[in-house]
């Protein structure tokens, strides 16, 4: 777990796990006693200046343990906004890899269920979760395209290669009125997924959309867009269940 | 307020506000008995299938009424993943315009202070909570800039053309480690912002970023992106209180 | 053919084709003797400053007739600068429509054969050819997917529904080292020809693209992106000879 | 001088400029027998396959010598299209650089003068000339910000930090109805440079632009846009001669 984190001027971050011995960067070491303080200026041995913070969730999630493929906060905000999740939802997320969705979704809602078929990964999310304390994530070492064990869900979310034979128990599990989101890497996926929705009875397919950040410098006279960008992450579909 | 929506075959949404007669659409009219089902698919009386449901959240949210500028949900979405808030935190946001942030945000977290100067979008903004039964979202009929009342907060979310009259306030307002997130539509008005943020003591400046969202068409054989796209609504500059 | 156009001090351009008679606008009229004016700033009978200039080839090109889809000015700079075309070279462009990719490609290269099946559409070209004067280009009213007459081409340019038919063709007209660029505007089709270019022997599919083209606003203390973006026009694939 | 070039059947390009001796790849090498033939499949020692092409000018485009900034194709096509040169046109191209765009546009138009003020600079031009054998290239040694001695350009292209203090040479220079195209990295030059054409007589801004260009990977069932894409170039402002 991340106990402390250091923003240097130049904008970047050092996340500090051990506090019991002296934190050594390339612009100096910290001091164990420094290590100590809270949101104020410390300085290296070397005279080089840092703000020294404790983590929030965002910066603990910054270091959240990963697999292959990601869903980033860019996509993950557009889950939140197309579905209205909140507090009082429950959300199944399924095909949970290393459970970064997982762990961002059970830090707003209710209850998150998440499904993942291979031990490995579950062990990650089981770590995932014991470091963001989040009680409220409960794990299922199981396989979603097999069955969906719960009812009334507010939300279902998933990221899985083939996730149209999901789709029988997605129309039962989801509470009428709710919504599934499918994250998928190519274009050919997402046709036949889409194709694959519109045959259900229960589902509706509602849209298809693709997140582009773009981030900017903005330093004193060097205005301009980052040169470097991520031209791709994944498509979100998005569908509802508008029959009972 | 909105009490049932119908969806037609072809993805258009209405929203039915009165279900004490017969509603009607190019595609026909729906009987007042039908008007009362829910998640089932009726017909209008020329044949036409369509879905009722009844409104969640985000359903409501697409008739909120609005000013004259609004933030988006793209944008709303980084807002929540670029600070992490949850059901615990509480929030100001100043600009409040017709509250359209606010009631998101309030349909989120702990508390939402909304901070508005002008009389007539406070009004406004008292609908939309009544709307949205927000008891969480607290208006003020102040001037941000004059001062700001709270302490500890989790995040400020600041919606004026001038924000950097309001960072002397902020930086005693904010929770160290907390977020100050502004959105800005001109490059220019970034330039003078970051700027002001970088002679502040206690405040870092973290990124400026923009979201481009590309919407798809997946019909069939047709699978391109949407001809027209919002090329630009604003800039979101995202700062942190790192000295206490 | 237009004569002059006139440029207004806000960027917009009316184009006066009948230069016999005085020019109306929303802001006045324009005096015939005026109108026979070149470079100067002249003005209308209320007052308003406009500046009077002979058109030149991309003055005549915005108002080239046009049929339903036409490739734009962004796109064709990416057929030229990935085949490297120029006064020396020799062009099939079939699909031709309207003929405005053909005009715009006889205008820098030697000379422009352009395929159209259609009789009415031949007619536009026709017209589009006399009012631009380009005498390199020759326009045939043939079905391309039946046969290509020429042999030896720097480059064919495609914008036809299933250039796939076409390929047989392509292997035997173009010259060794020579380029394929294709016009598509769904992905579904882009698949379908990528897969039978690949079948081919003697072409060797290169790249697929898309050109986003983001206009900015810059207006003293407004700079911005404009908000109306386009968001889709086709894809460019971009294919070569390379068996003789 | 390249040679010939080798295509993979992965897409990768070898540009071979000795034939004297065998060529040497990871995947094997070609006899220098081999080397001789063109536009057929020939093999390495170990059995791969790749074609043998000669070069033509985007083969050789691809390993033009280069200095810290260069213009990219995508924004080349941009300046062709926009301002409509071609065989007759005369171009001034400041801030010559290595010469890349002077190069490009020698390739299409009748004349090109490259201003470049630093003589290492320079003599990448003319090594760059000599490669693509571009007699209407004309390099002058000499500050654009001094002087312009050319008058009736077709074109003035300037690709420096501070383009403003070009500006009056450009009113001269130009031909009436003529096109000034400024490339600048940052918005706050294009801001400045903006400001500074609206105070010339005879100039009269039109736009600014900036040019996304996105690839995709078309494998079979894998299409999807490519992870990593280019945020950013440079902004493009297109400006005209409108009064003599």
């Amino acid at each position: 777990m991340i106990k402390k984190i250091l923003l240097t001027k130049t904008g970047y971050t050092f996340f500090i796990r051990d506090l019991s011995q002296a934190y050594h960067t390339k612009e100096g070491f910290i001091k164990k006693a420094d290590l100590k303080k809270n949101n104020v200026v410390i300085k290296t041995n070397k005279g080089e200046e840092m703000f020294i913070l404790e983590p929030t969730f965002v910066d603990q999630y910054k270091k959240i343990k990963r697999g292959p493929q990601v869903i980033l906060p860019k996509d993950i905000g557009t889950i939140i906004t197309e579905t209205g999740i909140n507090s009082q939802s429950v959300v199944l997320d399924a095909g949970g890899g290393s459970g970064s969705l997982s762990c961002f979704l059970a830090h707003l809602v209710k209850t998150v269920y998440c499904y993942e078929i291979r031990p490995d990964f579950v062990k990650i999310i089981e770590e995932n979760k014991t470091q963001f304390d989040l009680k409220n994530l409960e794990i299922k070492n199981q396989d979603v395209i097999k069955k969906i064990d719960e009812k009334n869900l507010d939300l279902i979310t998933l990221d899985l290669p083939e996730p149209w034979h999901v789709l029988p128990h997605v129309e039962k599990a989801l509470k009428p009125g709710a919504f599934l989101v499918v994250y998928l890497p190519t274009i050919t996926q997402v046709i036949q997924f889409v194709a694959e929705v519109k045959k259900t009875k229960k589902l509706f397919y509602l849209k298809t959309l693709e997140n582009l950040q773009r981030h900017w410098v903005v330093d004193d006279k060097i205005v301009r867009p980052e040169i470097q960008m991520l031209g791709h992450t994944g498509f979100i579909i998005v569908a509802r269940k508008v029959v009972k």
